[in-house]
């Protein structure tokens, strides 16, 4: 049987970046790295040169339905299939800081937020989820019964900013209203393609607090250690998706392998 | 002292138009009633030659930054205050029926709805909360103790099908991400104006299934005893911003006062 097939959409750097290097080091897979510009980014030509024969570097915007619906069809022609879809990209705010007070808000900034870290995603979803329904169930668990195996996973990175009930400090405004409504899409995912067949499963990964770009101005509040690598953290969300099976789509899960609430 | 002052955006028609009727009715409140098109709303014209001295029609359009910020100066000017906003526009989607599958599922589409139903009462808010907070506390329950007043309050109109946690069925991709959202700022809100002296409560609101062109096509599912008309269902949200306090700010509220999950 041919290797397994996983996409990871915003993989320039950070979380992203770090989802291709694990894949691509521990198991067998061949991998799809999607970002704006991969000629600009240094981390996934380095990763090229050492895999050349596992990774795809694919220019994709995704706030464009255009280039979503294109790649898709590139992928289908080139590989027929999807195992795995890590949608990783996000911004805090176009201004690169998350809105202190409701003085901060804007609509324009509240959209483009959504656009990139909730639409983008959900998109993402529709033109490959057929191709994830071709898919051979690479990653995640089986169960015995054959009505209850799937044929591929997405896997939506939240953040725990975006529960509504774990909510206790406010701010930033456009980050956590765009990560409450990924996961209402990963929860609507998952019901429609679980009823569908094969199946495909899809759940929300809070990848802890990372040191990379997204965070970084807030990193002064954060005990030490509970500050992660980009390596760690996906150690831990690859042993969530390695784990996943039918009866835990639909969730949103910390790192540590623990619900998140809604 | 003078009389409270209510505002209901999105007041053309449906919840919007009952909510000025029921308060114009049952209180000595003012009330602003905006919408896209005052001149071709024929509700609130009907209504506005009933009430002409408590009734003030203004021309908003909730997708407009520019639009909420000059209609926000106007209301100052005019009023000085605000006890009461209701966001109560929303779409289903731009095609007037929610997504059925992820087929149906579009960036255009999303954006539209997220813009109208999230992003507006979120940039309403905003421009609002300063006169609510010279606001004279007309609406709700004032606590004995001072520390725990309030002086306006804002009511997000949201549905149950924005309940993450309790979407069963799937769908309407658009709408469900939009309310979710909602619910989110609703939630960010209330910890924001609640911080602040004077305080501002901020719930979101369930109005039932109702007998509203939104919702109309979808109605040979509902069960006759649970189809509301907008008179009822004002009458049950009403009661719960009369009896509302700082204690149970934050929340989403079905219509018959119990609480919504996220």
């Amino acid at each position: 049987m041919a290797a397994s097939v996983a996409l990871i959409q915003g993989a320039s750097r950070g979380l992203g970046l770090a989802f291709c290097k694990h894949i691509l080091n521990k198991s067998p897979a061949v991998v799809i790295a999607t970002c704006r510009d991969p000629d600009a980014a240094a981390g996934l030509q380095e990763l090229s040169a050492k895999h050349r024969d596992r990774l795809t570097l694919l220019r994709l915007d995704v706030t464009s339905e255009e280039d979503i619906r294109g790649s898709a069809e590139l992928v289908k022609s080139r590989f027929g299939r999807l195992d795995l879809l890590v949608n990783a990209s996000a911004q805090l705010h176009p201004s690169g800081k998350g809105e202190t007070s409701l003085r901060d808000v804007s609509a324009q900034g509240i959209l483009a937020t959504l656009t990139t870290n909730t639409v983008g995603p959900l998109v993402m979803a529709k033109y490959f989820a057929p191709l994830l329904q071709k898919g051979g169930g690479g990653f995640g668990q089986q169960p015995g019964e054959k009505a209850k195996q799937h044929s591929g996973v997405i896997a939506n990175i939240t953040a725990k900013v975006g529960s509504i009930g774990d909510n206790g400090l406010g701010g930033w405004y456009s980050y956590r209203l765009s990560k409450a409504a990924l996961n209402m899409a990963t929860k609507n995912l998952s019901i429609e393609l679980g009823r569908a067949r094969p199946k495909v499963l899809c759940v929300s990964l809070h990848p802890g607090t990372l040191n990379t770009d997204l965070s970084r101005p807030y990193h002064k509040n954060v005990p030490k250690d509970k500050l992660f690598t980009t390596e760690h953290s996906v150690n831990c969300l690859m042993h969530i998706i390695d784990t996943l099976d039918i009866n835990r789509t639909g969730k949103a899960f910390n790192w540590d392998g623990t619900e998140l609430p809604w």
